[in-house]
């Protein structure tokens, strides 16, 4: 496809909240990128222009029937200056996925990929200085034909908006509190769980929830069928240290592959760690644990990195992982190599990060 | 609750669509009702409003983390006049059901079935007069904050949209062809499938376009656990008559409680005909097939109220099943029966009909 993107400018510029302010998802820049599909001339009009609210018929059919998917990553500043993106031909290429499970039309990579990266280069004043801020871009497609019918849409706006975020961590990684759910259900295979569609995100908060309520920071989900294979946490996978081996949940078509933790796998195979893919189950798991091997258990997503967990709540058990610890753990030392890797810090082998000029 | 509905009135009135250019969602009357929730005042200042255009941030969490729900019923015009409504009460039931699992507040179902009545009252002169045509009503939710966290929405609009739909027969009842779909899942226990929200639907669209390319009209759903039990169809309930007795899968926490299979449960209860709720196989259905004794399989829902099934698809087996049926069907005599009751021309035993005046 060989779309030029409009840029279409504007004057006004908001203030930019102060780095202490930031949160997560809050505060949006000055402009967006945004293209149509209709069926005659598929997608079409790529332009960016100043940020601003959709108007939509109230029948369209993202409200009715949710045909919505989206991507999240991240543009660091490095100290000396230069803006990276982590991997981004890696959210583009799910997109497409994602676009394939909900039937929605395939996008042109190529012309996403360049839309983040012209709009990041426009707002990179929006991406803040401080240690472990980051400018997070959010690229989705709705689906926005008029229409009651139950059919796959047959027009579509495909958005990228951008928002400054905070630090994820206010000093050093903090342990988080698991709650193993039991009840609820996030996935299973035949379904959507391997994508990022808005349904997979309305469907776990209820047990997001109930953990809160029982005093736990996230969810971690057993497989739908036999409720005891391990799948993810909360929006994250996970990985499990034992016996000095890594493992995390094999892709199975209702875990999402997070590109976290591919880039964890590779980053473990580079430095010989043993790191394998494998259904394992939660009694696995507390087996591991109640012979002193759950050496350490980590969750890995865009918004944390990596998320050590302090104890994970099955039924009657708690198991407490991570008491020994005086920091010097592997998630330790994957968290300081990726976010270095991300911060143009380290040396990149992989070849992960592009420079937006 | 004793909010009042304020009514925003406008002279700009649409053309009405003629009765055969109808179809189904497509039009849309002059008039909507709106009511917004935020955590300081609740649900709040209900409103009937010109229908318009929603003006919504690009961040807002239904393009996101998909919380949306929503309801389907109809308006009937009969012979002398009168307008019907058929068990409004279940469907405001039900949208709280939803919004339980959703993590979406409670509504005051009071409130939202007097908004219904009011908002059909002043657009009556929308509801078609021809045979088998209505108007559609379609409350709903959205989740409306503007935020990208992964959490319950802290703001929302509830909305009822009416459209005039055309007759979903031309003629006579149409019987349908289903593929008993293998490859893809629903909806599981613990999950989402008994209430209706926005990603089931989008979920069910790849498996709907599969059925389509092998030339059949709709999917019906297996478990997702054993994928071997019988769900529901489309988006529709299913029934089997089986021997003179007829059977439904059992609602059992991932098929939706359709208001149609109740009141068919509960017409042929009336009618001293033999009705159960099972877990069904589709191996039984399969051998009461090959021992002749399947005897008629119908849909139930609100768009068509019942669809016999004139075929079932299973692997390598085609059950063909109204092949010597001549219209003297049950599935015609409980059509006759229900169309009836929603347009006045029959007793309402029941009292499943309230009048709108």
């Amino acid at each position: 496809m060989n779309q030029v993107i409009e840029l279409i400018k504007t004057d006004v510029k908001k203030e930019k909240p102060a780095a202490n302010a930031l949160g997560f998802g809050k505060h949006f820049t000055d402009y967006m990128f945004v293209m149509d599909y209709n069926q005659e001339d598929g997608w079409h009009h790529p332009r960016i222009t100043p940020y601003a609210p959709l108007v939509l018929d109230p029948s369209v059919m993202v409200f009715h029937y949710g045909q919505a998917i989206f991507e999240g990553l991240k543009a660091y500043r490095t100290k000396d200056g230069r803006v990276l993106l982590f991997r981004p031909e890696k959210n583009v290429a799910r997109l497409n996925l994602s676009c394939q499970r909900m039937s929605i039309p395939q996008i042109d990579e190529e012309i996403v990929l360049d839309a983040i990266k012209q709009l990041v280069e426009i707002e990179k004043d929006w991406i803040p200085n401080e240690e472990g801020t980051s400018l997070y871009i959010r690229p989705f497609i709705i689906a926005t034909e008029p229409s009651l019918g139950v059919h796959p849409s047959r027009e579509y706006k495909l958005m990228v908006i951008l928002s400054p975020v905070g630090s994820y961590y206010s000093d050093q990684l903090k342990p988080v509190r698991i709650y193993v759910e039991d009840e609820y259900v996030r996935a299973v295979p035949g379904g959507v769980g391997f994508v990022k569609t808005s349904g997979n995100y309305a469907a776990s908060l209820k047990a997001q929830e109930k953990a809160e309520l029982l005093g736990y920071d996230q969810v971690l989900w057993l497989d739908g069928v036999e409720r005891k294979y391990i799948e993810e946490v909360g929006s994250m996978n996970i990985f499990f240290k034992i016996n000095g081996e890594v493992v995390t949940p094999k892709l199975n078509g209702s875990i999402l592959g997070g590109i976290t933790r591919d880039s964890v796998i590779e980053l473990l195979k580079h430095w010989n760690i043993p790191v394998k893919e494998a259904k394992i189950s939660i009694d696995e798991i507390n087996q591991a644990f109640q012979k002193g091997e759950l050496e350490e258990v980590f969750g890995t997503g865009t918004a944390a990195v990596i998320s050590p967990v302090g104890e994970l709540k099955w039924k009657d058990t708690t198991m407490n992982i991570s008491k020994g610890n005086n920091g010097n753990t592997l998630a330790n030392r994957i968290y300081e190599e990726i976010t270095s890797i991300q911060l143009g810090k380290a040396e990149d082998p992989f070849n992960w990060t592009i420079e937006i000029k």
